[in-house]
């Protein structure tokens, strides 16, 4: 069990506790000697350490990117705060609990999904409905659905971060798509559910939320094509046309060639799921950012990203 | 009342109709004489024109951007199609009917309108309920604002355009708003109700629409930054910061610089504004491009602007 | 059998000749009756034509994207030549010779094709070539491939074309790979020869070179994905790193998201793939355009998409 | 008074001194107690500040955005220096020289006012001599403008740089305008003297220059409109032409959309003006860089915004 | 001697003049014969031209970038005019006009090019006045110099327009340089005095203004900094640091990579040329568009390349 | 002779050890004293000095961009290491191995000279022979020729890079030549050997690697440019046409104004080259990029110019 995180240490504190030993590379000494650099993290941020002694006992017993137990004094080296590690073990699976080291959505996680596949039932084309079974039906999928965050960064970076923004997307779209003739529901509301699939793979997020090998190299866009194109092998008979239009929504659903997407949105519906994501990507993200600060505050600090301030304002209406 | 259009007027034709003298510019032959060169439009499409005789009688009888009745025969010259004119006058006010010239919405003016306004009189706080009585109570504005066209080319680019598409912005944002919470109603619906205002006086829409002399050089947003001061000044202590919250809302609907907003947006309320303005725009812009043209065809022709053929796939679900 | 190109053909002309009928839109005159606007292409490029007498006999015997025999008369419309069609009908498959629609590569293709294999056979790699033996064993696969097209303009646009870029590329391929020492020969040819399979769904090219409706929704990089991990689920044990990484050399192969690649190389075989890739499609695509004309100017005409004239120069060495 | 400059304080100092409090944060320790983060800034920088005891009565004490008496003592915490505050009460308006906090031009601001009374005397035209008669004989106006800064960074960013830019530009104007025939010297001048005023509100510049609330919402630019209309309002039939003229010149004249402008320069003056505000700005920003630091070195440091170093060269001529 | 201009042409004409033959290609009919392609040019536009007759004998009397003398009558093809041509043949050089076939400046070259000596003879400095008897003593250099263009489109595209670009840099530079205290006049003056020389040998201008082959491979910077350097050489001890700095000048002049400059302005005598340098050509592009069209209408037509129409307004002071 | 490097440095440590004096700045205490600012590099990095005893005459005995000899103590101060110098004098040349100072090429410069030269040998058109003869019998050129860098950082950035670079380069085209018909190899062979070679002046390299001021001023091609033209001045009879296409392959190698050339290639051999240019930069750049870090890891740490993480893989095949 954890007990004080990261962003609470300060230089003189005497630690003993659980994190996330995310990187640790052997260096040596002018004398030729060996020592240890790490990288330690938590749900709250990360710190350096060091190890000077047992080097080669405490290295053979620990993997990086796995929950360490580590005992050490907190000093600081060169303007940052270093751990100088004295013990470092593995923590067993059963005493960890993940969201010590990773944020987690303050929503139900059972009660989302609930939510999302009562949607999803909602569709009434048959080959839609067999393809949401087929996807429902595969426990490795929807358990792993059910944790994918959305991002590393920005929004929704979180456990359930891909649920909470599908489910929020899919909410919205099924409010907005009566308010325009000619938009297909059915379709809408598959691309909306379906948009994001390949995350659970482009995303590691066992202890701490990363990018995963897979999502480095072949990207969430192209991982979803190929999951959907599985599932859709499955179903007999299921139309070629309207397999490329469900392919398509996922591939342009940036909606630009800069912003990831090889194609731009070229149906209605894709236009549309591109505007729903950007939606709730651009307003949920900076709901997270006003969040996090001071709500006293009539400005936030600077959001490098945006570049921009952004203001709360005087209690208004 | 106008018999032919100019889509359909073929080389051969004679013609006896009503069109928009949208330009006439004086030039001279090698021996000397005078003859005028035309642009004439109506709401299909423009044609070219010569006067060779009365040249000088017919040029004083005449005003550029008025209607004019005109007789003459259909030639061809150097490729394009080209009326040489026998006679030309100015149309009575009482003969002209806008809507043979410039494209209307296709919907009812004043039950959009009725809408609007009582979408405006479910705002709560006080000083936004002045402002909008200001704004409905002054005759000149709404008379204005009913008929503006949302732009001259792309979407809503008709006769009651900006109220269509004000109105299709309320809606939609009186269905989000809840989705969202920390979002002000109040103000959110406001900042859409006025984000345009400021068109129209951007642009003319007598007899056919284009850039006002202030539209281009001044643009909407501090058009509309203005008419919303005028407006506030005449409420007895609307709260400065309320103000600057609703003016930014106009600054910054276009999300950027290089879209136009010298400011991008700082409040959340700004933010889902812009949102929904990008939603609206690119959904009714896509919709009537697909509908200009055969439904029967799978694919649209190529959008040049948008840079993409769009697909309307097989009837799918 | 053909007889006179489009680019032979003269107003006054009298045709009986194939064609491809690319369009065929019904319109309706003045007076109710309809007639068909067409457009009819062969390798040589596009000229319009007309139908006004026995509309619905010659549209109901033929249709758009085939191969039609044409009686008519060449006159000129508003600026350009246009058929005057008398008589339109479908010609038999067995009639048609498609170089007639469409230009082909000037090399034999069975003879690139089996060069090709050849290269493939140098692999050592045992699971590569498995899969190499997957792809040359399936015959739809190699029919296609043996066909496609590189492109729809710019560089290899013609019946054979992706064959012989992927044969260059994989001849420059085997010259440079040893000039850099820890460059993997084996993954660097497979990602070489894979990178555009996509492409033989891209596009369409029975009797004319255009995206494909798959080519447009989907892209040549997601299809490409796909049909590799359909050959690799077919080959027991495939390594998943290798996998990944044959994969992300196609997803990367434009080397930017502004060209089209939703990651950027991140191997040195990635790197080198693209840094080929583009040396052949530059070259080749310059080389084909200083062809195209008089070889006697010093200079070409302007190279729009490339912004420039080039330079021949005077005989120098 | 001040006695030491932030540039000038080393860790291990003991200060008894006058500083902005720009930033005052409460935060809590572990073991539950509170202290405060402050910011503290003078001309010549700022620096970090903590105060661990009479947090409640020092907090109530003090505002942030105000001049501060601090005593304390100098360390380094991870890297940087940190106050560690005893005691900070507020200054007494009466014992506050704002230079100590904010740079001032060097030069004579009530020279420079008159100077630029004189030449706006120059102007001919009637309307906008009235124009300028209303602005000079608003206190509150003229007070502002004379102590504003033009820019929060880059150029003229000190007291007095707003009026010391726009002299500038009027001084090159009325030396430039006779070089073009076809420029209006009236109206060239009156955009020069207008072009920034949106800045007297754009800024707060009491004791430390930072955008205002209105600023950051609004803008100089749809700012500087609201005054010209309001002060056109007040002139009798003033021309509808000019005075768009006038606002065009203020909306424009960045030059471009990405630089922050509406809409580019569509007037020859509007042309000119911009190209004089860059001329100014472009050099004084430049000549205040290499004059910050030692003359002696032939190359500056690197000018960040700017991506390049500046050559002094070795005296040349 | 010429007499009609092409702007002046009409279908149906007979034609007995002179023209610039720009281009002349050989093509073959389906008969096997040959014909001429002609692209006939003079200072007010370009007409094609065809050659069925006597083919051989007029091709092998005439070459391409030569006046020749024109027989022939007018007609139209394809929408655009054509001129059959009956005769074609060299015109002598001593019959040439070349202000028929080329914009000359409206002002007096002599005048221009005696102030700009005057203007380099007010330089202190020694070895700059060694450099610039160096340039006005070389005949050739005086003598292309004082034709030169400035460019072949956008502003100053006359012959002439080299000289009377570079005398207004000149002077506008002689009023600005006091007003900045810290710029060396002479080095700015030598500066604006041989910014453009590479001008020279950039363009063709004997009978119409064209790139050259040295003007479109290597470029009017490389150019002028290759003349710059020779005539240094020719100085005895010139000043290593002053040549680089004026070479720098004509590097930098055009402000940033993407306008052209391999290196940005790095002293402040280069960024104040490049302001110098955008002002005049901005402002006399402008006015030049702005005197080709009816002065009576307030917009001008469409400037395609800075995307705007421009205001000539109300007659207003 | 060095004994520590500066990567090897630690707090705490004595030292008395050779650098390279790279920055030194005069600074004066509150009390008045002076005290000297040092920045001290050798091949590993940089670390900041002070002297705080006998500043006069340390001072005047060391000059900046020189090796000295240094004696001190390495503590820290704001959070990275500080020495504070006892002594520090001028290194006698003769004492000094610049491979201390500046990284330097692994392979033998000697031999790499040998094999270039050979390969200009194996151009057959004789003014180009005589070109090459030109450059190599010019000594000065030679010697600067075997020791530039190619690049300050990024790839080839050490001594003998250059050589390594345009020797790579030769002999990848030499490989790929023959590989497209219709490219005259002489002039892209010649073409690869001289478009670098500016930068034997672009650079410092003396003891440590600098742009020059000619570099940061003037840019390696216009550099390039005029040591060309000053050889060719030296052959009699160079045929003009073969100078400007070599001038034009160094002006255009970088292949766009945004990438620094002021034309882009426009020759079948510049666009080769730059092809050339970009495949060694990219590739080579990566490897060092690679290469620098722990080869056991799959992932690189982030390589911010390129903007991404590179990947080893598992050992594949």
């Amino acid at each position: 069990m954890k007990n004080t995180f990261i962003s609470q240490i300060r230089a003189g504190d005497t630690l003993s506790d659980q994190f996330v030993l995310s990187e640790k590379t052997m260096a040596h000494k002018k004398d030729g000697n060996h020592y240890l650099n790490l990288v330690l993290t938590d749900r709250t941020g990360s710190i350096k350490g060091v190890v000077w002694d047992n080097v080669g006992s405490i290295s053979s017993q620990t993997d990086s990117g796995r929950v360490v137990a580590v005992q050490g004094h907190v000093g600081e080296y060169r303007g940052t705060l270093q751990v100088v590690v004295k013990e470092m073990k593995m923590v067993p699976e059963a005493d960890i609990d993940p969201a010590d080291f990773m944020p987690v959505t303050e929503r139900n996680i059972d009660r989302m999904f609930q939510r999302l596949v009562a949607l999803s039932e909602s569709i009434e084309t048959s080959c839609l409905k067999d393809l949401f079974s087929a996807f429902w039906g595969d426990h490795a999928f929807v358990s792993r659905f059910k944790r994918a965050p959305a991002a590393k960064k920005m929004h929704h970076a979180y456990i359930g971060g891909l649920l909470e923004h599908t489910l929020s997307m899919a909410i919205l779209a099924d409010k907005i798509v009566g308010h325009y003739s000619g938009v297909d529901r059915d379709l809408l509301l598959s691309g909306v559910l379906l948009h994001d699939v390949g995350k659970i793979r482009e995303f590691s997020y066992d202890v701490r939320i990363d990018y995963s090998d897979e999502g480095r190299l072949v990207n969430h866009i192209a991982i979803g094509v190929q999951m959907i194109e599985e599932k859709i092998q499955s179903i007999p008979s299921f139309p070629e046309d309207l397999a490329l239009m469900l392919k398509h929504m996922v591939i342009s659903h940036h909606g630009s060639r800069e912003l990831g997407s090889p194609e731009p949105p070229k149906t209605i519906e894709a236009v549309m799921l591109n505007c729903i994501d950007e939606m709730d990507s651009r307003i949920q993200g900076v709901r997270e950012f006003m969040a996090k600060e001071d709500p006293g505050e009539m400005w936030t600090s600077f959001h490098r990203l945006l570049g921009r301030h952004f203001y709360r304002g005087q209690s208004v209406t």
